[in-house]
């Protein structure tokens, strides 16, 4: 306890290294990690979280490092969450094209960190969600959240963003395959990536296009902005689309309404698992459990009849010890 | 009630329109999917599920119709779920690449069904292997689950299947590439589809040799197979290779292992939310836990804490009931 109030010291004197020892202890999910977090939660509030998310080779993290070089020049602190899905293979996260974050390692007031998503369903964003309120408290009030690939766990993790940009490119495919992935609807800003490429007119026009015909009444539509990653050029239209984006949800109470139903969410998701602790230390539940799995297996009792057995079972438990 | 009776009658009769309302009322959530699930259950133990995911053009509806038509030739019974990532934008799957579907319409002993994901986290991979499971109950031997793009969700559905078969092209970039997509680990059977395109051999040589450098021990090896699906080369061995992949699991145990984990699973999420129903109809638990959420949106309380006042209180309101 006494190195984890030195950490927590460290951390609020500005100690870079006591918020990296923090989020490696919250990934790894360390003894100590709920006690740092929640000293640190209650100064989270202030870091705006912006995913930058897309299909694999949008060049996601040449934009991440330009937006986030700019913010810095406007005087923004920044946290840069860069989420890799992690191969069992390796057991580390892969680095490959990652290299350009380098050039950001080392610049004041800019904080890289990867991500492992081990896989853990759920985990990711959990992980991820206190990464950056980590980061928040710490100071930095802009925080870059790059999700590679897409997906389910990677859109969850952009649905914990204030605000997401979607970044595409000319060969990630048409706009239906676009829609197909989730990723029409979570941006809140479009980057056409890549747009001296062949096609990024196009698909430019295509994602307006099909942003107009699904708008429903009044509402906004995201913004769409061509960049070129390798040069910067876009970039500063990109981030100012991301400022407005901000700014409008503020204004519309949008920004609090969604981060009221994150709250929502975890809390509930919290209750579940720590009712559900409780039968991991009790022998017999667990024996009544496998005696279930053997039931289900057989067929003499669907998972749903099982789980609600099951259920019944945990009250008793819960009220025996109540 | 006397309707769903004569559903589930005309079901086990083998009326195939009897099957198709069972999967819309099990994707519908319709109030009696539940009652006719359960009497569907008992008989599901049969049927093998085959999962063929990959990335979006990869080819695998294509190939999946190929394997249905060999699977059918010799002698199987074959349902075909083809999971459709659903745009809330059309409310409805988008069919776009579908088409070559249709030529299995109508081919008798294969029925095919096309799901929708709905974007809701869980229930994606619940509602597949439910579809599956009528499916098996009803006669089909062997369930192919396609699963469009990648991603956590789609990784869910594919953990379900007892063989899970991943499509790559040469152009759906390196395997460094699939490894981050998480694909990597859950191939059975890997299928170089489209394999008279350049880069074919290189892209199977990858495959192999990052498989090998990763086996453990004794494991036997993926099979790597490469297909041109739009003429059906390759596709008997790539057929030959899952049903060897299904012995070989069905010898070693890890067949009946695995499905024991995911009935383990099913149970214990099933559990969980008959546990959370309560709160939903407690007029007071839902007032305490959203003064919970103000009190953690102001920063008073983590999420985690939050978590666990909500848990004490469910588990006094059980107890009180109990």
């Amino acid at each position: 306890l006494r190195n984890l109030e030195d950490l927590v010291a460290r951390f609020f004197r500005g100690d870079p290294l006591a918020l990296a020892r923090t989020i490696s202890s919250i990934e790894n999910r360390d003894p100590g990690a709920r006690w740092i977090f929640e000293r640190v939660y209650p100064r989270a509030g202030n870091g705006i979280r912006i995913g930058i998310t897309g299909p694999p080779g949008a060049g996601k993290s040449t934009l991440v490092a330009r937006i986030a070089l700019l913010l810095r020049a406007e005087g923004h602190r920044v946290g840069i969450i860069a989420v890799d899905p992690t191969s069992p293979f390796t057991g580390g996260a892969l680095l490959g094209d990652r290299i350009r974050m380098n050039e950001l390692l080392g610049e004041p007031g800019i904080f890289v960190r990867s991500m492992a998503t081990r896989g853990s369903l759920g985990g990711l964003s959990d992980a991820t969600l206190e990464a950056s309120e980590a980061m928040a408290a710490f100071g930095l009030d802009r925080i870059l959240i790059e999700t590679v690939g897409v997906g389910q766990s990677e859109l969850d993790v952009a649905e914990t963003a204030d605000t997401t940009v979607v970044v595409l490119v000319p060969e990630s495919g048409d706009v239906v395959q676009t829609m197909k992935a989730g990723l029409m609807e979570i941006g809140d800003v479009f980057a056409v990536n890549k747009a001296d490429r062949e096609g990024a007119d196009r698909l430019a026009a295509e994602i307006r296009s099909t942003l107009d015909l699904h708008r429903d009444g009044g509402a906004r539509r995201a913004a769409v902005v061509k960049t070129i990653g390798t040069d910067g050029t876009g970039v500063p239209e990109l981030t100012r689309a991301i400022r407005e984006h901000v700014a409008e949800a503020r204004r519309s109470g949008r920004f609090e309404e969604h981060r009221e139903k994150l709250a929502r969410t975890r809390i509930q998701r919290s209750a579940e698992s720590a009712l559900l602790r409780g039968i991991h230390a009790d022998g017999a539940l667990l024996r009544f459990r496998e005696d279930l799995v053997g039931r289900v297996r057989r067929g003499d009792l669907s998972p749903y009849a099982a789980g609600e057995e099951l259920s019944e079972a945990i009250a008793r438990s819960l009220a025996a010890h109540a």
